[in-house]
């Protein structure tokens, strides 16, 4: 198959365009490398160096054999796009070029807007490249769990039958995203739904929850990035930075929030059994992709003790939430469309952790020197002030 | 009350400061003429002539005996944004200043993307700035019924009670709009309710029908503009511009399509009713805001019995529909809450449709000459093709 991986360079594509590579598949891609740039800007540096795109590139090519088509380039560039679509004819494209913070989202009018219009944006140039140049191919797009929200009902894979008034009605399930950079996922959606219906696209909308873990490759160039700082890091992989150089764990709040979450290694598995398993031309389906979800308390004190095994002491800090965000809810997803095509967990998370943390132990320096970028300071209500910690006997 | 009005330069902006100013209100606003421009690209011009926006602002104060702050500039200009709400400190912004053209919208990547931007980071813009600037001014925001789509169940306003699997939550009614222009409308109303929600603003979301009607003033300066071509013209204007001309009234497809409706005086009242009940702080509140709905045939007819009283015959032509839509769906939106608020619709549509006619025709010759804008080229699957005429023998 031939697959066409937006945002090639990035925490997810780099390892997903190997794993498709090992499984024969052909690659190609595209990626203008703001994810670099973003978290340099936030002050952040990935805990495993970066190789250059073209080292990078170099060592895919000695690696599998094959080139993977590269176009250095921004899905806001809608000739390069359309061009870079048109010349490789992919059979699917993997749409993971966006701009993935909510705290970055939350920072100022400039970042929000930003955040937006390069998601929204970006997206929208690739549904029309898609449907001008490859209307066959089969859109594969992250999306976020974090689209639903928190409502008090359990949460279906997309749509749901609803009755009101006595009439019934299959409709999308109504979102509720916690930060404009949700909001612009639930936006990608809503587009990519009508452009199934109107053109005959064909999509999968993968509601994925919180990515962690780290690359296995001993060939650095092939390794993917590892980013700990609050804008850019996501909780688990921000836990282990914080293992790795003695640093507490810092969670937002009473930690009774719960989300979803999925090592690496699964979010590749999925992806992959998504474009395996491609839907009918006109299908816009939605697979909510995690592989358990816990409250963030709980995950807290999973990495503690996977540290603890490893003989490290690790201290648990709360810190005051800088989100606004409903701290007490129901939370139950539904998992069932990846299970039917195969997909069943099997990653014991503390042992992940504990490999993750192995990993990371050589780096430790290198975190030590940007430790600061681990405290929070961007506040859901636009102003800027570093977390303070919460006294935790008032945290039931 | 000081109301500043974004898009104070447009169809439905200009005739709202007349009528808040003649209440005694203080007006301001912005407007960049983006409207005039893009008609004039669509090969349109307004049936009416619009006065330059200086000739517009002298009339006003000569009308008035008080200046309207006008300032020339762009919502995607946050900084003149920021400053021209923070000099005028508004009670009250109603956002009237969006691309409000479907068919532009589906016209190709350009217009796609353009639209989106356009009205999603304008809005988004402009709740940064009200934020920042006037955090307790209201915000009265121009959305349409068209967000809703056509479910299969009653159209409640803005949020339902749903029950799934023996849950029950308040969520937000799923939005189904119809085109990239009306999603970019849900994806405001998102972005709206999600600004209430954590910054504490106050905002009306008004999801309205489609509105029809001139302005009654001798003087040209205060009139506003009357579109009619394929674009930016809407359903009942472009009618009583066939009908001025002799052109035959052209409904796409079926015509079973069922549409809300509102007339300009009734948009104007309601908008007025909005804005002297304001929401409290932090509350989000959507109002369905029409008169009634039928179908655009009925429309249709209405139209040519319109014409008819005034001796003029009109035929009734079915096009080709370029939109992709359901011409055959239940319809039933709510329209309470602007009801509560005192709104009772008074105006008899045949009457003022004649009214229309009357008014339009010294612009005749004007509008002859550029007919051809008349009919729809743009395809909802994103070609060009004139609609061609139904065999209407097979239209039950």
């Amino acid at each position: 198959m031939r697959v066409f991986i937006a945002g090639v360079d990035g925490y997810l594509g780099w390892p997903l365009a190997q794993y498709l590579a090992a499984r024969g598949h052909n690659l190609g891609g595209i990626d203008c490398q703001l994810r670099r740039r973003l978290v340099v800007e936030a002050g952040g540096e990935s805990a495993i160096p970066v190789a250059p795109i073209q080292d990078r590139l170099t060592a895919f090519r000695e690696c599998f054999g094959e080139e993977l088509a590269y176009c250095n380039g921004d899905l806001l560039d809608y000739d390069i796009l359309l061009s870079a679509i048109d010349s490789f004819q992919p059979d699917a494209v993997v749409h993971l070029a966006e701009i993935p913070s909510a705290p970055y989202s939350m920072k100022g009018p400039a970042e929000a807007a930003f955040t937006q219009q390069n998601n929204v944006i970006g997206s929208l140039n690739l549904l029309w490249a898609i449907k001008t140049a490859a209307p066959e191919a089969h859109l594969v797009k992250l999306g976020t769990m974090g689209e639903y929200g928190t409502p008090n009902l359990d949460i279906p894979e997309g749509f749901f039958e609803v009755e009101f008034r006595g009439r019934r009605d299959s409709l999308p399930f109504p979102r509720q995203a916690g930060s404009f950079y949700h909001w612009s996922k639930v936006y990608d959606s809503h587009n990519i739904m009508f452009a199934c219906h109107i053109w005959g696209l064909r999509a999968t909308d993968v509601m994925q929850g919180i990515v962690y873990g780290v690359s296995v490759s001993s060939d650095l160039r092939l390794c993917t990035r590892f980013d700990y700082d609050a804008e850019f890091g996501t909780i688990i992989n921000r836990f282990c930075c914080q293992v790795v150089i003695g640093h507490p764990l810092t969670v937002y709040g009473s930690g009774r929030q719960q989300r979803s979450f999925l090592p690496l290694e699964d979010c590749l598995h999925c992806l992959t059994l998504a474009l395996e398993n491609p839907p009918g031309k006109g299908e816009y389906r939605v697979f909510n992709q995690f592989d358990r979800f816990t409250s963030m308390r709980e995950l807290a004190s999973m990495v503690q003790e996977a540290a603890t095994r490893l003989g490290i002491h690790t201290e648990i800090r709360h810190l005051e939430n800088p989100r606004q965000e409903k701290e007490d809810h129901y939370y139950n997803p539904d998992r069932q469309h990846l299970t039917a095509l195969g997909y069943s967990p099997h990653i014991n998370p503390q042992e992940q952790i504990a490999f993750m943390i192995e990993k990371l132990l050589p780096w430790k320096d290198h975190i030590v020197t940007r430790r600061s970028v681990l405290i929070p300071e961007i506040q859901w209500d636009g102003s800027r002030r570093l977390a303070t910690q919460l006294d935790t006997r008032g945290i039931p």
